[in-house]
């Protein structure tokens, strides 16, 4: 066995241990060194590049590494075997999508705003924010030699004389703790009760002197990100709230890889392992640690993730999602609670699953579109959801239809070389002066903080200014010259935005021609599809009265410049609303509202499903989105007057 | 540490370490070496006796060891501590109550002959037999690209056709494996379901072509033997029996010591690990290999036991139970699943609990009364039940009352020196000649099989005799001399059955004063149990128009022996019947039958129970009880009338 050190920028070390020969990128999964792979060890990506810096790595050359950073000591992991002892430097670029975790500063209205606003939509469509959790303060007679009522059923009697109930049932972790808790407390105690099938169900007892709430917890488990809440069940209030990268990154940057991963031996377990125990409890962890919440207090989870997301957290086997004819093993489930999956809050609480429609529309979109109140109001409205694939809504109170399309994970920075979540570090806007082609940039982060990558919205500010600024053309190839436009050995064009010693990584922050040409696929795929979903139904884009942007392309985005470069389609910029994770505030609804949950279900039920792959034209609409704009500049009016007007 | 081997009569080896001044019985706790210590090692009963075969260990001389003994290498385990590397030998005696599992032979008729009673007793009685599980064949069409349902809906709706349910919940393990099952089955499969609040429960799905079918587990946890046995839940067909010693008799023999062991730092999880891992997990597992039956599709339990078994099987603080006001955590409880106890069942598998009534008589007593059908007939029966402690039902179809009373193990061989099971080696049965003093008894075991000590009926028999040859005094002490009779330094007299030449034991199997007193202060805490709750109520003996008697004594009871002694009331002996171990015979019943399931609630909380300690009289009732057969002659007018007849 050889020692392979992991060390990071921040100077942290990790140490694992490997035999001769093994895949280096392998040894950092085994050892939970979060490299990241968008293309899951292909050699394709060239994302999970790390710098030898003693020992050796037996490795190949590839187009990802100039010879000048070979002989520099970089290497790309997938493709470097062990041989001896080394010490390799893992950059921050590499390790972009780590799952480093943030508890959010609630004191900010920010972090709060989309779920007051998804309460008031709720509301204002008609839907109670009731649930009937509810913590009752029980004081019982101490029992004498004359009143020798056992433990469970004073409790129960009790409990239903408060409460008005018909009969109570002691969840089994109550009843263990029954005896003492009574007999510490004088028989004065305080319980967490829900109404179940016209039965209380008692999901905890405390001392009446201890704290004691009625919590929930909502998650929403994206491909690449997780976010998750605990929120108050009576009063709505969100206590906490955290968000950390998924663990299962590491496996894969999207859900075929994950699929893919999780059917090699133990593969079930291992995903499953890396969404719960590495993401998931450790969220909880974190945020009760904060509000001293205690986790067995939280009794009612809400999921809000893609079919696939949906699956790996059940460990269930997902290969049929995958397969022809595709199919899940469930769209709905009432089989699960959280002690099934071993989720550290109370072992009952009922696991509510934002319905799946599909295998490629899972609940994180009609979470999102019950969130969007979309189905509420007569006006046509299109909800888009950006997350590591893209996927549509269309529809209004009378009816919904939904497609998804490969985008990619573009949007969330995959497929481009310096492509990285909005997070510190990340390049979020961008204008680019005509005239002299510099760059003037916003990056996420404290004063001062240097330029590591870019997110989604920077990369849409960056092309359209390029070709606002006539370096790119339609096609996405350089077509002026200057000190930031280089051109490699292979003739690919880019365009540097930060030089290596004004940056905060070990490279420069550019833009390539490649990566443009993977944004202008994944634009195409998302305004392809809109015009195919709209076209299908008779409908055309003039037609539609309100667009909802919704995922992790952050609330940066710049309307203007996604629609210049034809990714949205061009209405008036008012009709446009960004909602931020309508995943996770839909998931807070469902949470919070029984009323919401039905209706989550009807919106699924009720939403037609329409498969791209299949349906005439898409292909051809595809390619004939990939030009910036469009090839038919008649879809972006707007567009064309805008250049008519900076050509005159 | 030191090596401490136990040697087994059997051959057998166990090896443990332990630190200098460790007490030997601990060591042997910890080591899971069953030896009977039923004082729960505080020197008094004198059954932990161990021989030293190499090495020494530092301990006390007491009474219960000889000089001769104890040169011999005889020591008790409790009063010896290590101090060296030692060996000692466990005789079978000292072993008697080890968990030895006896699987039993179904091709007996004897084996099922009480469930065969229970169940045409319960049917007389008017209670159906019937429950909701059963195994339903599923074929479903295969999901195609235009019939894309996911996998549990299409079960779910599937079982609903076939089974003419309204809606159906998977449990957790069904969905988990659906997805392979369909597939590699062609999505032909069986079910196993029940219907619980009007929708179908699917329990457990297999391929259509493999064995399947809707199992239950019914068991009685006595205090000393664990008896268990699988039903099948549609046909009631018994497939499977076994019992062995219930675990936790190494922490005391009756339930006062167990509860003080289980307060000790972690002494919950050890009763439950005692009774849940070592003897219920492994006797399902004998079961299961032997039928082949899959635990999964074991689908619902039912536990008869007394009311601490019932709490330290569920792990919960038992305390109360022996605490004035005494006061048990629950009667009946609806909120334990398999999965709770990790008992290796389905784990969703509902675990009914025959309802306790007080801290003294549980749910094997109203388990047994159900079998009894005494509450459906409206002659006055008695119902003796003779665990390790006694407990008592009188009554009929119009009222029922019980008390227990603190007759101790003896019954079952406890606090008599050789005492023990009604296993191989127990004299079951005994006659002594009146002029020789020569016993004849017989012995349970295969021809040839020497005695090694006495079980219930056989101490009732030699007791009788002895009585009855005038060898004893009405108070047990013994007045004629012969070579079977002797006197030992304190002037304790003993009848010695077998001499240790003739013995399976290493030592004389033999009754002693001290046994007997023993024994009559048992059979007196009996007969003045019957007679002060007879007499509670204004009835007297005469009234009792039948006598059931159940209970771990044995079948081999003689009936008149027990009268005689003045243990049973002195009615005409047609009128008993021995009805074995009902606690298991009803917990059959409440298995396979829901009806019988509600009527054992029914009977237990129409049980008045009868506190004797309270009850005015019970103590002068009990003294004059302790006597041979009573100090109120009149009592026992048939044996007053023998006696004449012999001296005449």
């Amino acid at each position: 066995m050889y020692k392979v050190t992991f060390k990071f920028e921040s100077g942290e070390d990790i140490i694992a241990f490997a035999a001769l020969g093994e895949n280096l990128l392998e040894v950092a999964r085994k050892t939970n060194v979060a490299i990241d792979a968008p293309c899951s060890g292909n050699g394709s990506c060239g994302k999970c590049r790390v710098k030898v810096v003693s020992g050796e790595l037996q490795s190949e050359k590839t187009r990802h590494i100039s010879d000048e950073e070979y002989a520099d000591g970089w290497r790309l992991s997938c493709v470097s075997t062990v041989k001896e002892d080394v010490e390799v430097m893992v950059p921050d670029i590499a390790s972009a999508y780590r799952s480093r975790m943030k508890v959010a500063d609630l004191s900010s209205p920010e972090e709060i705003k989309i779920f007051e606003q998804a309460k008031s939509d709720m509301l204002e469509a008609g839907i109670e924010f009731y649930n009937s959790f509810c913590v009752q303060t029980v004081n019982m007679d101490e029992p004498t030699l004359d009143d020798t009522m056992p433990d469970n059923e004073r409790l129960a009697r009790a409990v239903c004389e408060v409460g008005g109930y018909e009969s109570a049932h002691l969840t089994f972790d109550v009843l263990l703790k029954l005896p003492d808790v009574l007999r510490e407390n004088g028989f004065k105690v305080k319980c967490v009760v829900n109404e179940e099938a016209g039965r209380a169900v008692i999901y905890d007892v405390v001392g009446a002197d201890e704290p004691c709430g009625a919590y929930g917890l909502a998650i929403d488990i994206g491909t690449t990100t997780v976010s998750a809440l605990i929120a108050d069940m009576m009063t709505g209030e969100i206590v906490a709230k955290a968000s950390s990268g998924n663990g299962q990154i590491r496996f894969g940057a999207d859900v075929i890889n994950r699929i893919i991963e999780s059917q090699k031996p133990g593969g079930k377990k291992k995903l499953q392992k890396a969404v719960i125990d590495e993401t998931i409890n450790p969220l909880i962890q974190q945020m009760c640690a904060k509000t001293k919440i205690s986790r067995s207090q939280i009794c009612r989870m809400c999921v809000a993730a893609n079919t696939t997301m949906n699956h790996l957290l059940v460990g269930m086997n997902s290969d049929p999602i995958r397969m022809e004819p595709y199919i899940p093993a469930f769209f709905a489930t009432d089989s699960v609670e959280a002690r099934d999956l071993k989720i550290n809050i109370n072992p009952r609480a009922k696991i509510v699953i934002a319905p799946n429609i599909g295998s490629y529309v899972g609940g994180d979109i009609t979470a999102g579109t019950l969130a969007s109140a979309i189905w509420s109001k007569p006006e046509f409205s299109l909800f888009i959801d950006l997350g590591t694939n893209g996927e549509l809504v269309f529809g209004n109170s009378d009816f919904l239809m939904s497609c998804a399309c490969s985008a990619g994970p573009a949007f969330e920075g995959g497929d481009i070389s310096c492509g990285m979540r909005a997070t510190d570090g990340a390049i979020e806007a961008c204008t680019i002066d005509p005239v002299t082609m510099e760059p003037t940039f916003t990056v996420i982060g404290d004063e001062g903080q240097k330029p590591v990558g870019l997110c989604g919205s920077g990369i849409i500010d960056v092309i359209a200014e390029l070709f606002r600024c006539r370096i790119i053309n339609p096609k996405g190839i350089f077509v002026r010259e200057g000190k930031r436009i280089r051109h490699d050995a292979y003739g690919m064009g880019s365009y540097v935005l930060a030089f290596r010693e004004d940056a905060g990584s070990v490279k420069d922050v550019e833009i390539t021609e490649v990566d443009i040409d993977n944004f202008i696929r994944a634009k195409g795929a998302i305004f392809s599809a809109i015009n195919t979903m709209l076209n299908s139904v008779d409908f055309d884009i003039s037609m539609i009265d309100r667009v909802y942007v919704a995922g992790g392309i952050g609330s940066g985005i710049n309307m203007k410049n996604a629609v210049n470069i034809g990714m949205f389609p061009d209405i008036p910029l008012e009709m446009f609303t960004y909602i931020g994770n309508s995943s996770l505030s839909g998931a807070y609804a469902i949470l919070l509202s029984d009323e919401a949950q039905e209706k989550v279900h009807e919106v699924g039920a009720n939403m037609t499903y329409l498969e791209l792959s299949t349906t005439p034209g898409y292909m051809d609409e595809f390619v004939a989105s990939c030009f910036i704009p469009h090839t038919d500049a008649g879809l972006f009016p707007s567009v064309v007057q805008a250049d008519e007007e900076l050509c005159k």
